[in-house]
């Protein structure tokens, strides 16, 4: 099979309300991940995104005037899929099937801010009134865990439970994630916090307050994949993609028990411990290897369960992990999600986390990790996700 | 690589109103298509659907009991994905990604029938008010053209025009389907119709009629693709996959210039062309080598459109072609649909396409075509889609 490798990355201004549309955010994305590998938008002939995105690959084909699409895959599930779009796209160029993939994601939440207005497009379901639940969700969205945050607050509260994390061990990813933002030119947070500020945030669905949650704004990211062969002739250094994984999960939308501390629930282990011995072990590395990873994180607490689930640290060890400064820029030893993360940078589904690992290996951050090599990118933990390993091409 | 086989097919009864959930009808039909090739539903690892399809894989995942999901993706578009979906499924088994994936499609339209009254689920996105449109429609709906019965009756007044095409062509191949249906137990529609009865059938958007139309009904459908090389020790006769494409198009609903007989479209050509010639190059074969075919068929006009686009016959011959009962079981030299097809068997989104091809090339087909050795079935023509060559393992 061919080794496939990431050459362009491209991504919009990232704000609040933008009011363009999704094809033009995505467009706009697209061609700039084009231009950024020297490749002409015309090569492109395959698309990867989200089962929930709205701009359709036929209008990307007649917008960029393209002859020839030879892939389109979309992953099921928002963030959780951040990864496994690249890895999809990946997996088109290794196995033949097409060239030049594009993976994508656009997102105009001033949209969705019209509920009620508009009832088939955007917003969030759980909103809406009338909704029609067919899946797990009918079990308690009645009883008012409805939100994400809701979902998500209590797998935090079971992980704390259990193994003693606080809720500030959640905090100071917030911090660490903001500060990197304070950092980064396009992120649309720009004032670092400190643990203070976090704990004087409002609390969204306790323990999780503001200051852990994404933020809501429009945008989009894409990332360019072709041979790494083809990779070398382009404009940038290229970042091969080593290897990745998919996986099913119990879905916080299962309200399930994540961690399998009953006998009850067996080895399923949320999904992702199998999933990194299979990704580490394909690729002949270990986590130990990882000089960076961007952990996709709805919520800060999606970072310690990431770490734990993906043996960066021990079960349970997530907090202290964190608290220990390793996942702060510069001096951790794992910086995590050193553009700003969900909280700082921008929330586009986690997708914008894919070309702040390749700047990492470009040697390109805002917040650059000295010598990085090898970068780690998960989809949001809890969800069906995956994730890549990608590795600078010295 | 591995080189894929289709071990197990399944489907749940077709018919209108059956008031039961997709994810009922999922479940038996994959577990149906588990049970024909005696695999344990539990050693599933993967699953490929529509980006339409409302059955979560992690909702199948928890139903079946399964320890791990390695590959998930979905295809983008409605009909034109029939083919990809299991080109997908191949891909992951060839590529060692996973190594039991099944791909599916389930279909409630009773829940469709609730328009207004559950504005999020279900239903034809042109009957619901408040439709905001961001893609091509937004030009053409305004002006009536909201159903794909309009686009395509566009698509093949041009037809007509350009060839000399005479409804009646599609009207041969409704009454093909409907005979070859009126022999298949599984279908819906058991009566068989003459051409008289086609032309007596009312108008729908002229020249198509009633009977040119593909039901509207509950059900669906799953094929399990797992690695040749196990295949052989499963319950059936393995069904290999020599190979598959995808494409994009010019879509029905950009009521495109579909056949590129003005110079503004140059080369483009429906995409079906040159994924043709891709498909048959990539496997050694030719359209003549191809015993019998399945096509989707939103409409019957898509036949004649994909006997050309994919070189069965000359362009502007498809019409003459289903007039000389080529596509007609037992005589024609090409039967297509032998199940009955959209508007005969059932309309699982063409999914139900699928299994009709791996009991043709197994000898257990209905409507057995002697000694079939090579399927080629393929997605709604004028959508994004793609099409498969499947191969009887002697």
């Amino acid at each position: 099979m061919t080794r496939p490798a990431v050459v362009g990355i491209g991504q919009t201004h990232y704000a609040k309300d933008m009011h363009r549309t999704e094809r033009d955010l995505a467009l706009e994305a697209i061609t700039r991940a084009c231009d950024d590998a020297g490749v002409p938008a015309a090569a492109v002939d395959g698309f990867v995104s989200y089962h929930i995105e709205q701009v359709a690959e036929v209008d990307l084909m007649t917008a960029l005037g393209l002859r020839e699409l030879r892939f389109m895959a979309r992953t099921p599930s928002g963030g959780g899929g951040a990864a496994s779009i690249l890895g999809l796209a990946a997996l088109a160029v290794a196995s033949g099937t097409a060239e030049c993939v594009v993976a994508f994601r656009a997102r105009n939440r001033s949209k969705a801010a019209a509920y009620g207005r508009d009832p088939n497009q955007g917003g969030r379901p759980w909103a809406k009134a009338g909704t029609r639940l067919h899946d797990f969700r009918q079990w308690h969205y009645p009883f008012g865990v409805a939100a994400p945050a809701h979902e998500f607050a209590l797998i935090a509260r079971r992980h704390m439970h259990a193994y003693g994390t606080r809720a500030e061990h959640f905090g100071m990813q917030a911090v660490a994630q903001r500060f990197h933002a304070s950092r980064n030119p396009d992120a649309i947070m720009r004032d670092a916090i400190t643990l203070d500020d976090w704990a004087a945030s409002r609390p969204i669905a306790e323990p999780i307050r503001l200051f852990d949650c994404s933020l809501e704004n429009d945008g989009a990211a894409a990332v360019l994949v072709t041979s790494l062969e083809r990779a070398r002739d382009l404009r940038q250094r290229p970042v091969s993609v080593l290897g990745q994984v998919q996986y099913g999960a119990p879905i916080h939308t299962q309200l399930c028990e994540f961690f399998a501390t009953t006998a009850a629930f067996g080895e399923r282990d949320g999904g992702a411990v199998a999933a990194g011995r299979r990704l580490f072990g394909d690729a002949g590395l270990s986590p130990a290897d990882v000089d960076v990873a961007l952990i996709v994180e709805p919520f800060t607490v999606a970072v310690p369960l990431a770490l734990e689930q993906y043996g960066f640290c021990a079960r349970g060890e997530g907090g202290p992990f964190i608290a220990s400064g390793a996942t702060r820029w510069p001096d951790g030893s794992l910086p995590v999600n050193t553009h700003g993360g969900s909280n700082g940078e921008a929330f586009i589904h986690g997708v914008n986390h894919l070309p702040e690992a390749v700047r990492q290996l470009r040697g390109a951050a805002c917040n650059q990790v000295a010598g990085a090599e090898i970068a780690f990118v998960c989809g949001a933990i809890s969800d069906p996700a995956g994730a890549v390993l990608l590795g600078a091409d010295r």
